[in-house]
């Protein structure tokens, strides 16, 4: 058993295909001045013939992927733009009479040996990208042929040290499998492709792997524990061919459940929406059976692009949303980024602490002309469906007023022009900041409906960024704190007679369902693929019960007794059942 | 009127010394490969030499600056000895026969442009330090002589493009009345070396400035107010005068405070203490009254040097701090670096989001051999005085368990070695972060007093990094939400009978003082120059009015108005004294 880093769900079974290196013959002589001119010839050439690819293989993947797997490659065109990166090779040929090739190569090195010098994971990863397209470029500078992968043969797991994600992209992911690789992140943007192409991954498997492995190895990867089987015995094969099995059934007898009624057993509905980035994703919420779109992230709209979409475009988006939901309410989150979420063509400041900064309504107060354009859209879509809109990050009523303000200023707009919107839409606000619970019952005056953040509340609350490997052990949003602010906020919103939702990750861990069937909140809204698990739970858990267990775990000291009991919670759920054998609807 | 912004408050009125650029003439020729040997002589004799003069500064200066300013030395000390940029320079001496001179000069060009490419203010900083030590070995190398200031002359006002920390170093400060720049920022090494020494700076002065100043101009700078005066008027001169004789006269006024008891007129007393670093400090906290020390920062102590400080080395700084005392408390903070602190010789990982990482106590709990030490050093101090320790950034009452474990260990390990310490020394905890409120009556029950860090608690409470400009405006201590915190901890305190303090920057903060009458907290640390002003405030304000205050501010929505009803009740205080002709004895 070797461990590795699961970063893509789901087992592969089969012969493995380990990828070679990329390595270059490069010239060793330097040019003479009169070829100077055909040298940047062969360098612009060359760019030309790369950009041309990558945009073909965006183009191959729009079909697969969504709008941020797609943004990768715009971020690769980029480096193709960038002046620093492109002065440094033009400035080898003509200064230093380098060979194109030469002067490619070393300024990939260059760069790449300072991003790593910067010791920050984003930085790495843009090492990366920069190598990938530098690659790309000296490939065609040397008329080099692509290393390309088996197509017409069995279905074969991929090893590699690291794959980029164009490598990935001319991945048929008919024929691979699963994905090994040595080293790689779970964050990286090779592990959001696999899981977008549903491709099983393992990162940064131990050493043991990459000195034993050859192609044709028999090899079994598990996505979800990180574990990597090298020439398994045929017990292990069989085990895991059981739990792959198990895994696929349990997938299919949950969605099964997509059309039942979302209530407790003693009659508490609880609406289960979901948080969706874009059309296609969508779909998926519909078939896991969703009620509406609780969380609509409307900054990928704005990633895929190379400028800020126009009212027209915006619009026609949140449109086809609204209508295919069939009068299914759909929440729109006005833009989010800053903090780690970027815009090419918006430059934010570089932050020492980006999540403290410059993020989300921030911007959009200070970009009124940027807000009152989505605003407007919005509500021009609220004319075809159950459309609210919701401000992230708000830490103050002034806050809120404003947006509000930006927000008939909207209105007032669209009636000069005399477009139809919902005069009534309702406007709710985010809760994720410590700020916001604890004038909740301000803010409730102000708005229609609350929906809590968990993400960054948790984040905030204990001053944990869940990205840093270093205390990410302290991110717990079981936390006594967290559980004291989310009561705050649920009874703040019932005392204004307000609606209070959850939408972040917490709401989609059925661990934490009796929280919210005891703080009886109003919906929960998560990725569509948690929505049928937290369902199968809610329609075997009382509400009664939960309301007793919540007040047992709001009397504890420490996250630990509170998990241990939810976990205990869950357990005499569980064997109640089948004591009184009870016929499960859910299990026949 | 030429507007900058203050960095140093005080005035200077007198006449300016401007500062010229240096300007360099580099060898154009490149240097013969039999002469390469020689030319790293050269180079490593300029290192040298360069070195004991960074060493002297640093000397020289230990009699006027506290440690964190020498610790500037140590950065420069350290680029000097940086592989990175060491090897730039051998690089174009070896492979490309540059001249020293050359080489190190292209070498500070290309750091210098890769950190301000960055566009972030603390790898801008950086920038400048590399300049400057480059600058430094490059004199050397060219055997330039310094651009030296006039020391034999009238005191000057001293006009530059930007100030290095080791040109601040060299300035006699009692020529020096005071300083314009053109660059530069309040948060600069510059800015903190001109604050340490006492001497009025503006920085980022308007071009307007630079291109009509010359040496010998009559020039007024209000390191306050930002604004400076190129040929002053004789009424501006005889306005500036007497503002600063006022300013002379008020700070001589509080200093009669210091030995008037900290007591409203109806007989609540505040204590009020220091916010110390140094042994240093605590002179100036003594003059001003302070009763006892609230907070003893112990990371200082730890940054002036090239290891971590031994037990016994912290003992004795401990020890004399106690005893100097003579038995008024001090509350010693156990280490809190991370953040935006770093040790030179401990290296921390690079953070996305470093004010939400690897930090103060989670790494001493990370540490334990560190941490112990450090108790250790605590508890043998604490037989010299009424010694307490204080745990920073405390999350949840599990890391406060754990952090009494370590405290026992420590007492364990003094008990063998047979050395005394009070074995009831009292602990507490910083009260912070979001979470530390929240639970506060739980974590009251582990500890024996809370002192609430208001700096930290309103950064992660409104997610607002108030070093970043562009959003600072939104650090907003009278917000809603803090004041709600702060009413949840002191009351929690209360309710399990614990001693309650205030130690970050609000405490010192005249307007707030209200809040903790009304709150009735135990006491207040603050820098040593607010005690003198806060104190004048509590001998004329009423604990019961300041109830009625806090009630109506407790009810206010928006921190607009809270400010608005402090400042009214402060009006009021003023005028009734004015009004009932009470013999004010502090005017008197």
């Amino acid at each position: 058993m070797i461990q590795g880093i699961g970063a893509s769900t789901g087992i592969a079974i089969g012969k493995c295909f380990v990828l070679p290196n990329w390595e270059w013959d490069l010239p060793e002589q330097k040019i003479d001045v009169a070829d100077l001119a055909r040298e940047f010839e062969r360098l612009y050439e060359g760019i030309r013939t790369s950009k041309v690819e990558i945009e073909q293989m965006k183009d191959e993947l729009s079909e697969v992927v969504g709008p941020e797997e797609r943004s990768i490659f715009d971020a690769h065109l980029a480096i193709l733009e960038d002046p620093v990166f492109m002065n440094e090779i033009q400035g080898m040929i003509e200064r230093q009479y380098k060979a194109a090739e030469v002067a490619v190569k070393e300024a990939i090195d260059h760069f790449v040996t300072m991003f790593d010098l910067l010791d920050d994971e984003y930085m790495k990863e843009r090492a990366l990208d920069i190598r990938d397209v530098g690659n790309r470029l000296l490939k065609h500078l040397l008329g080099a042929p692509e290393i390309t992968l088996p197509s017409d043969t069995q279905p074969y797991i991929l090893v590699a040290k690291e794959l980029s994600p164009s490598q990935l992209a001319h991945l048929n992911p008919s024929n691979v499998l699963g994905i090994a690789t040595f080293v790689g992140s779970t964050t990286s943007h090779s592990a959001i492709m696999a899981r977008a192409l549903g491709i099983p991954l393992v990162v940064a498997v131990e050493s043991e792997l990459e000195e034993t492995v050859v192609t044709g190895d028999l090899l079994i990867i598990d996505g979800s524990s990180g574990i990597v089987e090298l020439k398994p015995t045929v017990e292990q094969i069989r085990a895991y061919t059981k739990l792959k099995q198990q895994q696929e059934e349990e997938h299919n007898r949950l969605r099964g459940l997509a059309h039942f009624d979302p209530s407790t057993p003693d009659g508490k509905t609880l609406r289960l929406s979901a948080n969706i980035s874009s059309l296609k994703e969508l779909e998926i919420a519909l078939s896991s059976g969703a009620y509406g779109v609780g969380l609509f992230r409307t900054e990928f709209l704005y990633m895929d692009r190379t400028r800020f979409p126009k009212e027209e475009e915006q619009f026609e988006v949140y449109r086809s949303v609204a209508e295919k939901l069939e009068g299914g309410p759909l929440v729109i989150r006005t833009l989010d980024i800053g903090g780690d979420k970027h815009l090419d063509y918006f430059e934010l400041p570089e932050e020492e602490n980006p999540f403290l900064g410059y993020r989300a309504i921030r911007i959009s107060l200070d970009r009124r002309d940027l807000f009152r354009t989505q605003l407007k859209a919005i509500l021009r879509a609220s004319h075809y469906g159950d459309v609210k809109v919701m401000y992230p990050l708000i830490s103050s009523v002034e806050e809120v007023r404003e947006a509000n303000g930006v927000l008939r200023e909207a209105m007032e707009e669209l009636d000069r022009e005399g477009k139809p919107y919902n005069r009534s839409m309702e406007t709710g606000v985010m809760i994720e900041l410590p700020a916001a619970v604890m004038i909740a019952e301000l803010l409730a005056r102000e708005v229609d409906f609350f929906s809590i953040g968990t993400n960054d509340l948790v984040q905030f609350t204990l001053a944990v960024d869940r990205m840093n490997d270093k205390i990410s052990h302290l991110y717990e949003p079981f936390h006594p704190a967290v559980l004291r602010m989310l009561r705050i906020t649920v009874e703040a919103g019932r005392r204004q007679g307000i609606s209070v939702g959850v939408c972040g990750e917490l709401a989609g861990d059925p661990a934490a369902l009796p929280i919210w069937l005891g703080l009886n909140v109003d919906g929960l809204s998560m990725s569509s693929h948690s929505i049928l698990q937290v369902k199968e739970r809610l329609l075997r858990t009382q509400q009664e019960e939960s309301k007793a267990v919540l007040q047992h775990v709001m009397a504890s000291s420490t996250s630990a007794e509170i998990k241990r009991l939810l976990r205990e919670f869950q357990g005499e759920v569980d064997s109640q059942e089948e004591q009184a054998g009870v016929g499960d609807p859910l299990r026949s």
